[in-house]
């Protein structure tokens, strides 16, 4: 029986691709995704039928892979990171109920990002997005406030896209009402792929003209500091 | 010049490993890790010079890889899950300022538990490790009130150990408090190796002695469903 494989590719670059995800991606006859993601995967695809479209077509996306299995064909659907935080393993699952389904688990920018940045996510860490597309901006505004008051490590997804631009300063003015200005903030554009460029930075001085839709924003926790460019989070072990 | 990499390998699985953690460990004279981590990736290191130590043996482990990059060898860390979040990343940043290091993030156990349970992960999420080796267990209950208020998805790691095991029952009382019985969890154990076993329940009939130090729980927020036996999170899209 054909099957559905959700495949989170990772950050794009491909050498952070799971020996699985490769796998499933070169065994499948059909490969759905948003064209830019499909971009970053273009030397695992050749010779197969690629479904692209473009953005916001997430469910046209997921209805066309869940087709495709129902004709009979191995297909795969891919998000960039994981296949499921913010991806596309969700609405599969709520509308795929007749289909066989494998998720396969991807780098998510936050790991990606941390990991150019030095150990910025060494304890509790949360992952907001701020897009309120689908979420009201009230609960995203509350999820804020209680990662800051929890001391949590913030990594914000969606940190700003069009018609959205001064969402990720209100965000910051809501953490600083419970964490130090200096508290070190990591901005990571195109994090482990092609363009990567990153700034160490801290709350009260983010250059937010740097940042795009394309950024991790990573907010250290209250014992995070800076050390020769890079951010540490210490676990608490004895040195 | 020798260097250090800080290498994440995933659950465990050879399969959800990525291609420059593999090649690294290839590319790399000697491996450190701790022992149970060390025999996960045995068949790629035959014929490599291997320092394996026991439990709560991190720092003396970090200290040995960076001893050995001072000494001029291509050396390898490596942590289960991703080199960073609760990984070992943080110590060597923190000791080991006069060598070039790289950290190749991994696939972390929260995805990894996700991909099994469906798409429980879909929207804003944590991960609270329950250790309170290093830790004040008051840190950590703030952290998952913080959570439980915040309508976060809750991955909690090191739900019990020796000497901890009414950790995870006081963190799912605070966590009732603030969201329904019903609402979905996932128990995983040994996610993405072998071993791996699942449950899926809700916060009001946790089966706490399936719990052990390999398994993650995961807690869905109040939109989280479960449907043919997994976990279901809406992102909010119109299907």
């Amino acid at each position: 029986m054909a099957k559905l494989y959700v495949v989170g590719i990772g950050p794009g670059g491909l050498c952070h691709i799971t020996q699985r995800a490769r796998e499933v991606i070169e065994n499948c006859k059909v490969v759905v995704g948003y064209t830019f993601y499909i971009e970053l995967i273009k030397d695992l695809i050749t010779g197969k039928e690629v479904i692209k479209t473009g953005m916001r077509g997430e469910i046209e996306r997921c209805k066309m892979a869940i087709d495709k299995v129902r004709d009979g064909f191995d297909t795969c659907i891919i998000s960039t990171g994981d296949a499921g935080l913010y991806g596309m393993a969700g609405p599969i699952y709520e509308m795929g109920e007749d289909i066989e389904v494998e998720v396969v688990p991807g780098i998510t920018a936050a790991f990606s990002a941390a990991s150019e940045l030095g150990a910025p996510v060494m304890h509790d860490f949360c992952t907001i997005s701020l897009s309120d597309l689908m979420t009201p901006w009230e609960v995203i505004e509350k999820r804020i406030k209680c990662a800051a008051e929890g001391d949590f490590i913030i990594a914000i997804y969606n940190p700003k896209s069009k018609g959205r631009v001064d969402h990720i300063n209100k965000a910051v003015d809501i953490i600083l009402k419970h964490r130090d200005g200096k508290t070190p903030v990591g901005l990571v554009k195109n994090s482990g792929r092609d363009g990567n460029e990153k700034v160490v930075t801290t709350l009260d001085s983010i250059d937010f003209d740097f940042i795009d839709m394309m950024t991790v924003v990573l907010i250290g926790n209250s014992n995070s500091y800076i050390k020769n460019n890079f951010i540490v989070t210490p676990r608490g072990y004895k040195l």
